[in-house]
């Protein structure tokens, strides 16, 4: 951040007063921006014993699998945004059932969402960031070319529960070495 | 947002190719501004069978009691959130259980986010945002003075829980009029 989006002028790093981090303080009219962490949100969608996973038609991880999922927008909630974002992705609607999992992704200042849902009937396909779209039973599931670890972890999370019969609500978080030794191994 | 944080030049709303909704968009350098909404997070924090509240020393909401609970920072995580929050505005340490409650606020684009948690110890104090800080039983609660509609959410699901013998994970959605109709009954 170089200038001040109200008015233009230059910005520099300071710590405000009663503030304990620097932030961005413009030099013309003071404004303070703040930057915070950006929520992604988006769905294990199940039809029948499978579930919907899209490739990537863009980067970051083109080619690889992904859940459904994109950035919350403004106006929205978290449930609506997992809808939304399962439409975008893989002209698909769900009904969503209730929140799976929470993956903070702090080096990149992000917390993931995920929530369990049923597909609504099987006519999907892909969106326009999506290669295509497929349902997948756990031992089908292309485990080592999925695009991002808080989808494995929720994955994993998800079929370890339904075989407990029992679905719970899960926290995890990812650290910068984590992703990178995950890079490493799914390449 | 009338000028470009990157290069200084105006901003104009605009719906890029491939997206869906008007964005901020730079007609000098052509950089995409994204608005996103923020999340809010704190503590649920217990000491024997009350719970910790704090009395609000600045706006919105002056002098109206409150859970410790601010905005998420860049580089932390939503648990490492609420402790911070909880040691700036009641000078309180915490060990964190489990996240309690998400209450969406569409309207002001935001998500608060609610832990349960345990104070270490009964030392606490007023924090620079915060004119007292104090231990609340159930029926003691000063439910007519609480600042925020997810606080009071919150509580009523967290009583509830602590009745039933079980903690459980709760989702709730905050609309405009409900805010406004809590407000009248507030004051």
């Amino acid at each position: 951040m170089n200038f001040c989006s109200q008015c233009g002028g230059p910005v520099q790093l300071a710590i405000p007063a009663g503030d304990s981090l620097p932030r961005h303080v413009c030099q013309h009219c003071g404004s303070i921006h703040y930057l915070n962490p950006k929520l992604v949100v988006g769905c294990i969608a199940e039809w029948q014993d499978r579930i919907l996973l899209c490739r990537r038609s863009i980067a970051p991880r083109y080619g690889r699998w992904t859940l459904p999922a994109g950035f919350m927008e403004n106006g929205e909630t978290t449930s609506q945004a997992a809808i939304r974002e399962t439409l975008e992705e893989a002209c698909a609607r769900v009904d969503i059932r209730q929140l799976f999992s929470l993956v903070n992704v702090p080096h990149i200042n992000q917390v993931h969402l995920f929530y369990r849902a049923q597909l609504l009937d099987p006519d999907f396909s892909a969106g326009l960031e999506t290669l295509e779209a497929e349902l997948f039973a756990e031992d089908s599931l292309p485990w080592k070319s999925l695009a991002f670890q808080s989808v494995t972890l929720s994955l994993q999370a998800y079929f370890s529960d339904r075989k407990a019969g029992h679905f719970g609500f899960h926290e995890e978080t990812i650290q910068r070495d984590q992703r990178l030794a995950s890079d490493l191994h799914q390449v």
